[in-house]
């Protein structure tokens, strides 16, 4: 995996797994997903398309507004004053696993591996309260209307600033926030400071940190966070030769696991191996996982650990390994009685998203 | 296909693709689903555990009650003039493409083609409404509680009678129904006369029909169909060893696709064919749907036809076959960038439950 130099970066940075020093990209090694269910915002991925803003809290505004509200400037205090809501979800960028189809054929895009995903208790005003102080008459909501938001980071190399939308109906959510506060901290720069959206269940590029101003709109944003990237097309399709509106707008996650422990290429004793790992599916709950100690030709069912709606199930299993070459894999199952695919090339697509397939993982046994 | 004698049938139920006279449970071929959108109420696949009960409407009573309501019991008149919903929903026996499936491996049950399953305009109270006349209160609405549906049919060989149940949140969601009436007539026989629950993207067997009772309760329904039977395991758990808490309940239904023309086996002049189906999910939109005409190489993208939350998307796609055998290929991705199995090995149950592999029908072409 490439690393690149992490130096001049802060010391909490420099110790992930760095993609790109700038625009700053990183993930924690798998293990540290395992060590608590939330996860410590030094641990969390971060995925930027820019600059990290330095923003003075004090003279910060975010502005709402739209064709359905009047206008409204908040201070960060004002919004800290508004009704707040605590939600437990988990965030997770669309490339996660990017490097499991990546050695299907070449991608575009960070090679990120399982780590490009946490959870953590997210705490600010719902943004249908932020959008009904400024205005907004849930009598009005109607289909085909969205939620823009603009940020405060300069997309890198390009002259835009970064920008994405969400439907109305999963804006006016009781989950969908506008967060202020990490783990009950005030959020890190690298994660939005001082406010970003958190929008549970999605794909983490509609979740914007650095969050400038939201606007109430009868189309999604023209951003080209929004209007180009972050569309999911089939293994066939040449991202090269689609317009605009071809490829599904990626939103809610899918169903997707990971082994987080043992790590690929350890070197285990032979006998009893504890496997740990998440699932996670954004819109369903994970009703079973299965780990397989031979690639997937025989199974045990994991022990489903912590869980909530919108965050990640821990989950963990117990395999006797013998002495060798072992490929463990892990596959989970949603509420629905989906599954996730056996092998990465049917869902392999060349901007690198969803990668979904059962993850393995190769271990050593003496 | 087995087909069983008919005889002694209605001619309206011989004319289906029977697969058992008694209890009756039979399909149309898949180029009738494809004639309306909406689904003819004698197109429509029935599929009964037991005797079709015959219930004189005048004296028919709902009783209604439970943990949480008052008594309550509702003639089919006092039921007609409660304040009426009509919802065009999809239902799909949970066996729908069992064929598929035992052609992997022996199964258990009626070997459904793909047409176990058809879309109507169902109307009736909101099953929300009726619980509300019997003294539920919403404000007691909570996690864990189930409605129960007791039925008139006895099931087939057991000496008990149908029975199923559904969580409350979804018995209160604003889709969920008691109908009398099918695509503007009274219920069939077949279908549930007078009356039926129609559950929009559950499973059919959470849909029970000819309905004696509902009761508020603190557990699922403790009838057999519930806790024994409609429980979905992978492919390597054995359904005999396995306890009753085992299983993912079937509810939602997976994302599905078939080719309904042309039919398995035909015989094409070469040149531009139009292939046409459905998609189906059962909480989320059809995003897309891929047809091959070479077995999944080359794929082209169908145009999405009428389409409606809880209901099926019809779809078709032009290609182009040269003279030859060929199989035909098709694969839904749902709103979430999942898509179906490419083979049914990898779900393969012994059940025969949620067949979703790719959908393939060979055709000779002169």
């Amino acid at each position: 995996m490439p690393n690149q130099p992490a130096r001049d970066l802060p010391e909490r940075m420099a110790r992930l797994i760095v993609h790109e020093r700038a625009p700053y990209n990183a993930e924690p090694p798998l293990d540290r997903l395992r060590v608590s269910w939330r996860t410590a915002a030094v641990d969390f991925y971060v995925r930027s398309h820019g600059d990290l803003p330095a923003i003075d809290a004090r003279t910060y505004r975010l502005e709402v507004g739209g064709a359905l509200g009047r206008k409204l400037s908040l201070s960060l205090a004002e919004i800290q004053a508004m009704p707040q809501t605590t939600v437990t979800a988990t965030l997770q960028c669309a490339g996660n696993r990017r490097a499991d189809l990546r050695a299907v054929a070449p991608v575009s895009g960070d090679p990120w591996d399982a780590g490009a995903i946490g959870t953590a208790d997210w705490t600010g005003p719902r943004l249908v309260e932020v959008l009904t102080a400024a205005g907004f008459d849930m009598a009005s909501a109607r289909e085909g209307l969205h939620v823009a938001f603009a940020c405060h980071d300069t997309v890198d190399g390009e002259d835009y600033r970064y920008g994405a939308s969400i439907p109305l109906a999963k804006a006016l959510a009781p989950e969908t926030l506008l967060a202020h506060t990490m783990n009950g901290a005030a959020l890190l720069p690298e994660h939005g400071f001082p406010l970003r959206a958190v929008v549970p269940g999605y794909a983490g590029v509609r979740s914007p940190k650095w969050l400038a101003s939201i606007t109430v709109q009868d189309r999604p944003s023209d951003n080209p966070i929004q209007a180009n990237d972050y569309k999911f097309l089939p293994p066939q399709v040449d991202p090269e030769g689609v317009g605009p509106d071809d490829g599904i707008t990626i939103e809610t996650m899918p169903l997707n696991s990971a082994i987080c422990e043992p790590a690929r290429g350890a070197a285990l004793a032979a006998g009893r191996t504890t496997v740990r790992g998440y699932a996670v599916c954004g819109d369903r709950a994970v009703a079973r996982v299965d780990v397989s100690g031979d690639g997937g030709r025989h199974w045990v069912q994991a022990r489903l650990e912590e869980a909530a709606p919108f965050a990640w199930t821990f989950w963990s299993a117990e395999i006797d390994l013998p002495p060798g070459e072992h490929e463990l894999a892990a596959r989970a199952w949603d509420a629905a009685g989906q599954t996730q695919p056996a092998a990465p090339d049917d869902t392999w697509n060349r901007k690198g998203y969803l990668g979904t397939a059962w993850h393995r993982v190769r271990v050593t046994v003496a």
